[in-house]
Parts: C-alpha cells; sequence; structure tokens
C-alpha cells in the first residue's frame, strides 16, 4: 500500500523532505503547498506532483498524510486541522513556542486519534542511534552520566533570534530531546548557566548564546550540555554517555578523512558546518520511520508528547537563568 | 543548454550514474539499453527516459553522450561506435582488458575526435582529492613517495575472477591510476610481488589475492601499494603522500563515529563494507566532472590514455609475478 | 647552588618525589623522615640520605626545604613549623580539609615569609600544559567554556572515603584548581549535582560517587566538570577549552598505540589506569618547577592561596549538593 | 643473586643502559669503561661504579656481563674478547657491517658457550611488543602482510652516512628485523627501490636516503617497507599486520595529546622527534629482558644470529638497489 502524502511548506527543510518521498518506494508526493507559490511549483514539478492550497490538501480524499514544514507559528494550527482531517502528521519541531498551545494543540491530537510524529531529527542521526544500541545492547550498562555537546558554526541573523523563542527553546530544546532519548529517564530538575559572549547583538535581542546545563533525574542519573552559537571548527555535535560497564559515544563528523602533517603537527580537516550536510542522514531517515510507522510496523516516534516534554525543560532553563537558581519540574 | 544522455547498460553502476544524470540541472535521461528488457524498462521508468536499444540510441539525433556501463567485453565496441556516431562518451574502466584492443580502440577516439572519459571513481572521492588538492597547493613540497593500501572487504565470486583479468587488471588497475595521478610522473619500473593466501579457489582460478608492489619514477619517486582480496574490518582504501615537506593522507571512512569504551579498550565502528557506499559520492563526482567537461568548462579528465596507461601498468605487474623480475616500462 | 631538601613522608608520592629530587642536578636530598622507620630508611638508601625525624629535619640548617608528602591531617602544622624553622616548602594538596585551618596556616606562611607550593600536579602534566600554552599564545582567542572530564578507574577504599573530605574535596578539587586555571577569572557561583551509582557503600559512608558541576564567572565564563569515581576503560583526564576562535583540548593518554581491526570495528587500548602512571611526567615537573622557583627563576605556582581557593569551592560544591540550591561565592 | 655488569662505552646509549641497570633491582653497575676517561669517570661517579679500562673489565671476576655500547667498529672484536673470558654480552645493533666478520664472531660465541643478545631495541617497545602479542593471541589469524613505516626526522651528519654502512644497515636493518619478527617466518626474497631525494650529499658520499623494500616469505607472506632519512612531523615508526582474521596496528607516538580545533581544522601535535626518547620504554625493557635471560628466565632474544639474518638482509637490498634486480637469500 502506497501513502500518498502533502506536503505544507516548500522551504528549506520542506525540500528535503520531499526529496526523500520521492525516493522512497511505497509513499508518493501528491500535493505541495507553500505562501510563495513558486516555491511551491518548483518543487511539486521536481517530483511530478501537485500544487494545491492548505485548506485543499486538508480536504483531498487522496492524501493521507501531511508533513508540516512551514514557520512554527503556524505548525499547531495546522497540526489541528490536519488531525481534524483525518490525516496523519510529521511536524517539524517544535509544535509551538508556547507550551499551554501545545497543550492544546496534542488535546486535538488526542481527541481525533490522529497519529503525530515531531521531527527530533537528531534521534536518527546514525551516530547517535548507534549510541542508543550499545546502550539497548546493554554493552555500557545502566546509564549514569549523559554529556552532550552542541555548538552551531555561527549564531543565525539576529531578527531570527528574536523570534526564535531563545538559544533554550530553539537549539538546546534538541539536547533535551536527546538527553530524555539517552538517560532513559525523566528530568526532574534543570540548572542552566548562561551568558552573551559571541555576539552583544545577541543580548541585546534578549538572548544567551553561550550555556551549560545540567538536568538530573529521580534515581540521580546527570546530563550535562554545553552550548555555543558559534565554533570556528564547524558543526559540534557530540554526545557520550558513561554507564556503570563502560563509555558510549558518538564523534563528530569531519569534511573529509585529510589529514597533513609537517613540523606544526598533524592537521585534520573541520567538521561539516551546516546542519543539513550534518544531519542528511538523519533527515532521511525520520522521513522512513514515520512511513514506516504508518506502515503499522512500528510506533510513533518521537511523539507530540515528547515535543512537549522537551519545550518544558527549556521552559525551566530560560527560568533557571532568569532566576540563577534550580528549577524542579513537575 | 542541456546535456541528454543515453546510458549504456542498466546493471548496478548504470544504476548509479541514471540517478546521478537525473540529480544534475542541465542533464537528462534520454535513453536506456540493457540487454535485459526489464532492467532496461525499470531504470528508464524511475527517470522518465525511455528504452532504446544499443543501435538506436547511437543512431538518435536527440542524444548528445553515451554512459558505457555494460560488461568489460563490450566496452570498446561501443566506444568505437558511439565515437564514430559523434557521441560524448564516459566508459567504466577498464576500455578492455587487453592492451592491444584498448590501442586499437583510442586510435578510432582520436581519428573521430570524440571526447572520451573513462571512469576512475576514486579521481572524484571527496577524501582522495582534499590529498591531491594539498599537493596541487604545495602544502607537502615535493612528492617524494606514494603509499597505498587497498583491500577489499571479500573476495569477488570465483567464476567473476577468472573472467575479471586477474587481480592487477580488475582490482589494483585503481591504485596504478592513483600513484599515477598522485605521483605527477610516469612509472618507469614495476615490482609485484603476489601471493594466493584467501581462498585456494582463487589460485586454482589462475589468480592472486594478495600482493605487494613498488613503482618507481624516473626521477626516483617511489610508489608502494598493498593489496588484499579480504580485510574482516571492512573496504580498507587509504592513501599516504610523503613529500619534502609534510606528510598528506586520507583516512578510511567508517560506518558511524561510534566509539564503545570498556575494560577491553576503546571500540571504534568498522569501515563502510561496500564500494558503492564506500564511493558514493565518487560515482556523483565524477559524472559531474563528465558534465562539466562536456560544458566546455574543463578538460576531459581521466582520459584513454590513463586507462590505456593504467592497464600497461597492470600487465608489467602480470609480468613481474610471473617472472620474479622487475619490469621496466617502455 | 644546590638545593638541600627534606622530605617528609616516605609512603607512594614521598618515593615519587625522592626519586624526582635524586634525578635533579642543582638539588640533593639530604634527609628523609617517616613514621614507619623502615620506609624512611629504605627510601634513605635509595638515595644517599639520611633518616631524621621530622623535628631534626626542620632544624636541620643544612636544610634548605622540606617536601610534605604526609597524610592530610598533618600537613597544616608542619607548613606552619616549616615556615617558622625558614624552610621553603611543597606540600601535597590540601594544606587541611577544612577552609579555616587553611587560613589561620596561610597567616603563618605569610608573617614569616615562606615560600610555599601546594602540589596540584596536574597543571604541571605536558598535555595540560599544552592546552594553557595555546590559550596564552592566543591561539583560541578568548576563553569562553571550559569542559573537564575526570573520572577515576575505580574507588578507593570505603574507609578512605570516609576520611577524606568527600568527592568535590578530595577529588573534584583537582578539577577545580584546573578550572580557575583554565577560566583566567575566579568562579563566582558554584552548582553541583552529585549522586551515589557507583557503589552504594559510597553513600552509606556519606558520600557521593558521581556529579556534575557548573562554574560561572563574573564576565560570564562557565566550566562545567563530569566526575565519576568509576571508568572501566581506564582513568578518564580530559580538558577542553572553546574560546572565540577556536577549540584546544587535551585528550586520555592510552596503555599503547595498539589498534586491532576485525569485524567487530577497531579497538584501541584502554588508558592508563593509575594516577601515578598517568602523572608521571606531572610529578617529576612540579618538582622541577618548585626547585626553579627557589632558584629565583620563576614565582611559587600554584600557592597557598590556589590551595585555599579550590578548597572553598569544594565547599561549595558541598554545600550546593546539601541545598540542592546554587552557591554564590565571596 | 645479583647480576654485575660492566659496560663498555659510556656514550648517548651507554648512559640510558647505565641508568636502566641502576634502576633495576638484582643488578649492579661494577665498572665503566670509555675512550674518552672523563666520560667513563661522568657515567661512573654518577651510579657509584669505578673506571676500568676494556681489558681490566673482561679480566674482572666480579663481573658477569657486559654491555658493549661502543662505536660498531669494535663489536666483534668486544664480542669475542669477552666471550672468551667467560661473560655474557649485550651488544649494540650492529654486530659487524660485514657478514663474513659477523659470522667468525658468532663462531667464537658458539665456541664459548656465551650468552649474545643483540640490541634490536624495537622489538620492546611496549606498542610493537602489543602488536606481536595479540598476533599470538590468534586476534588476526594468520599473518599475511607487514607494512612497516620508518622515517627518521632528520638525516644523520654526512660524515656518519659514509661510515655507517649505507641506509640499509644502519637504518633500514631495524626494519628487516622487526619483519622477521613479525612475518614469523624467513624472508626469501627482497627488492629494494631507492633514490636520493632528501639531500644531494647524501648522494655524494654513495648513499641514498628514501627507500621502499619488499620481501616475500616461502609461504607467500609479503613485508613492505617505506623509509625515508626526513619526516618533517617527526620521528614515523609505524607498523601494521594484516591477517586472515584481521589487522593490528601500532599507531605514532606524538609529543602530547593536545588538539586545537579552528577554521582551518584540527591540529594534533607532532610526533616524537628523537630516537631516545621516541624508544625510553623499549631501552630499559631490552636490558629488563636481557636480565631476566640471564637470570635463567627466559632464553635470549634477539640473538647474534637474528643479528646476522637481518644484516644479510641488508646486504641484499644493498644488492637490489646496485642490480635493480630482485635478490633471492640463500
Amino acid at each position: 500500500m502506497t501513502v500518498r502524502l502533502g506536503l505544507l511548506g516548500a522551504g528549506r527543510i520542506g525540500k528535503v523532505h520531499g526529496g526523500a518521498i520521492a525516493a522512497t518506494p511505497g509513499a508518493t508526493l501528491v500535493a505541495v503547498a507553500d505562501a510563495f507559490p513558486d516555491a511551491a511549483r518548483a518543487l511539486a514539478d521536481r517530483h511530478g506532483a501537485e500544487v494545491r492550497d492548505v485548506d485543499a490538501i486538508m480536504a483531498s480524499p487522496d492524501i493521507d498524510a501531511v508533513l508540516i514544514t512551514t514557520p512554527t507559528d503556524v505548525h499547531a494550527t495546522m497540526i489541528e486541522q490536519a488531525a481534524r482531517a483525518g490525516k496523519a502528521i510529521f511536524c517539524e519541531k517544535p509544535v509551538d513556542l508556547d507550551a499551554g498551545r501545545v497543550r492544546g494543540c496534542l488535546k486535538v491530537v488526542a481527541e481525533t486519534g490522529a497519529k503525530l510524529m515531531v521531527g527530533f531529527n537528531r534521534r536518527f542521526d546514525p551516530n547517535f542511534m548507534a549510541v542508543k544500541a550499545e546502550i539497548e545492547a546493554g554493552a555500557i550498562g545502566d546509564v549514569e552520566m549523559v554529556s552532550i555537546t552542541s555548538r552551531d558554526p555561527a549564531p543565525p541573523p539576529v531578527d531570527y533570534i528574536a523570534r526564535s523563542g531563545g538559544l533554550f527553546r530553539d537549539m538546546t530544546i534538541h539536547d533535551f530531546d536527546m538527553a530524555r532519548w539517552l538517560l532513559g529517564e525523566e528530568p526532574a530538575t534543570v540548572y542552566a548557566a548562561a551568558s552573551n559572549l559571541v555576539d552583544p547583538a545577541i543580548g541585546k535581542a534578549g538572548d544567551v548564546d553561550s550555556a551549560s546545563v545540567i538536568l538530573t533525574t529521580r534515581s540521580g542519573r546527570i546530563a550535562q550540555i554545553s552550548n555555543s552559537r558559534r565554533a570556528t571548527y564547524g558543526y559540534d555535535q557530540r554526545i557520550e554517555v558513561h554507564g556503570s560497564k563502560g563509555l558510549a559515544s558518538a564523534e563528530n563528523v569531519r569534511l573529509t578523512t585529510l589529514e597533513v602533517a609537517n613540523e606544526a603537527g598533524y592537521r585534520r580537516a573541520p567538521l561539516l558546518d551546516f546542519f543539513m550536510t550534518r544531519y542528511t542522514a538523519a533527515y532521511a531517515n525520520e522521513i522512513a520511520a514515520f512511513l514506516k510507522a504508518l506502515a503499522g510496523d512500528a510506533p510513533i516516534s518521537p511523539t507530540g508528547d515528547d515535543g512537549l516534554k522537551a519545550l518544558l525543560i527549556a521552559d525551566a532553563a530560560v527560568e533557571s537563568v532568569r532566576t540563577g537558581a534550580v528549577v524542579r519540574l513537575a
């Protein structure tokens, strides 16, 4: 059985997911919608799909599922609309920047029984999946401490930062999801230390650009996260899980395997420096997982609830920075 | 201007190149031919192309260039046919296993003025390209010694070995091309030591499976190559160039960046173990280079002559093993 | 001019320092004292020194400086005694486990004008020194974030833990000193999360064995420390400093450079698993630095004040774990 | 029982071995001889030994064994003298640069029943020992191919080269011994390609400075060696053994574990660049092994015959370069 899809949003990520669908047997891209008609047209043409508007896609009987890759502010509304229209839903993170709004949206999803997957792409990175697989295979025993290093090559434009929800809701939220996934237990406390070290303009926009976070769980597991909006050497994305029997880690991904040696030492290539190339496989894998879940072969994961929980941790981190105190999660 | 292509051979590599063309703006796959009609049909359908037979493709005025990805034994004939038909030609290595036949074919290419690129894909591997770029930028000074390690994960079926031309013409030929490319000078002598250590069946088929080769150039540069038909840890593909000012190398490519540590030490992931995944980027890059050369932006490289020269080194290596002596190249 | 030394304590570290003195031109080990006469005798004989008791060493006119390598509880008293006797002093960390007692001791040192160096050996590890040198050379720009991973191979005996002052005063104190040294600025806040995950007996002894700490400075620099009393893969001792222009790090030290590859992947050797082999060079370097400072070529560093400051951070970490709150340093 | 030793030669290596003896319980350095009386005196004083001349040492009833660390040209004579005097003998490689002379010397050793160990220090490097241990433990199955990279940081003075016996007898001889040790089978053929690329003065002195060698054994095992007299990045000393079940390798040893990352990539420290620091542990281990063998706990290894066999391979390599042909060993 073929899954027939509608794509809402023909931007950067929309193109990636559109291509993933086109390359997947058992999936067909039926229609594309975008506020910019030319973008919708170009993407639709590329994959032999039609251009339809959002309402038309929601109403289309020949569409089983939608991928929401629009700007964040309409995610929740589109999810609700699609849920009510009986579509399965893949939505890029976050559902919304406001936890109350997310809760309302998830209520609609629950009432309609809609299937909703939230796009925390890093869970599908082959390197991080390999770490998770080792944990599940018992290779490192009980998980005790998780360390996540997550640094962007360069900060986004300041006007994006202003409407991004801030470092914790925009960037660290991925790390909060990773921490939950790797800890295997919900965080109970959050402490975040944060500074404006990279660019004063970020501080003027009301945000921080450098942060360190500690999460603890009820059983005493600890996660620490180190963030920066700037890393001169590329996109620094590492995880490390210390367990009772050993350590599992995923190192960074380099541009090439080149090494040049001379008097000054051995120089290896810098890291991939763009999230779309760094996570190319992850994006493909998450769409494949969504399609597989729709085929009934696997449960939906990560869910809307995963999205909400990561956001609540982000909110707690914001609160922690504001008050300089440790925040306990409900 | 769009380059219109015909694909001769819809097998493993044909599919890779067909996909590369489909993904390239400015190139169109017009027709596919294959001895197995179903294979041709499946590939043609996938990319919106037609199925035509070889003669039809050669005669098609709506086809500018052909990609020859058939079995080796018809390469030379197809090159000649395409050259006479005025098509530009990309042909998988080797042009032929017989040097005399290659010379005859290249004569036709020269007479017709056809453009011919031979598919030594490794020149287009991003890691090896990075090494070459460092050499050209002067980072290691004058090239003195080249070391190539090239080991397959597992030997091919014995019946393939029997008609492959043997280790040197089938597998080491890639390393001979790499050596020429990295040395920046033609080899003048060849010494090859070879054994049958991996599987006695390979020896019975008249071939060797383990080899070490030394090439020297007139100015005293030296290349050494280490080959095996079996490497339990994956597809071992490394190069290292020692120069007057330093060393440039390209390490292997791993499945993931996973590392697991415990009492036994630190375990990293094994290597990619299949040439098509290991050289995915190289295959895409070489087709891009072919299309770029057709657009007139760059000379054709590697050429038919590059194919001939690598084959002559392979022939000398065979002779060296047969006689146990060093062979001087003409 | 030769520096004539008395060694107070002929245990494990006493032997290391005694050997370092013996190997240093310009230094002579004159006398050794130890509560166990046989230990003193063996070490004295080995290096051609005499056995004297502590009071005799303090009173010896032929001794310029003392090395205090006794158990912690007599450090402060011996420092005071030596200071009053006009000796230069090298004392293993800590001066005392009680900050008030340290302050009293340092007052005596100040009043007598004695030279006092405290043995934070890690500042003299060649790998960490190389990181510090890169920072000072400007290679990574302004320091922004320091990450320290510090895990022992296995916990000490529980009865040692009971009198050790606990994880933060015994083990993390080294990391607090490293953090101060690398941050280049005093920490202003301390948050420590800690658990008893390794061995319930440690918890019963009133201590924790797993911890994560965040320090922040007034200008917004951040340090994070990850500790465990057990690492199956050896003695995990890494530092990483993220700056405005790059990242400087020191990796772990392995038993050998062995790597074995097969189907399961690439296995490297585990880490050195004993602090005395891991920090062999550091111990030699710190004694050399002490002797050099006595010769007037360099200021004493780290000082008694460095010892006090690290202890105050440790006290704050203990308080943070007790209250679950962030602690501000005076 | 204590082994009482005489040291013949108080130069660079003599000092290293003298220190090793002094640090070994169960061994005593009784006397030192050197053509330079001051050198002998300084070393003797340092370790509480006497200065005696060579004849006196040979005649001393209080000396059980001698360590020969003189210039090469008197090695064989001293070995014979010591053998006749009933001393056990450790001699730095080579026994002599002339195979006939070595044979004569070993005949005396055999007739007298003297114990003779030849100082191929690399067999005692912990990294290479770890590779050997993995082979012996069966971790890589049957040995098939050995690859040795051996490059000096910089060429020795040209006047040393002139009397060194040339690249193969002076430098590669270590690699020939390693190859024999790792192959586990005697080489049957030798092919050497060599050039003068590093410094024309070396060529004028009649030697080469860059070489690649292939050894083959009767059963088909293959070793390849890559040499250069100059490596800008340090002392390049690597081995790699490819077997039926996997690959064992020993990587280079770096000055520190520093890594600095920025836009240009990741820069690690260069290699140790001096044979005495690179092989510090190896020198200590080989003396320990000699003393252990004298104590009867282990056979002597490597023996005089090992020294001869490595020299015969070196002679064959010289012949191979001279004739441009493969040389078969007797």
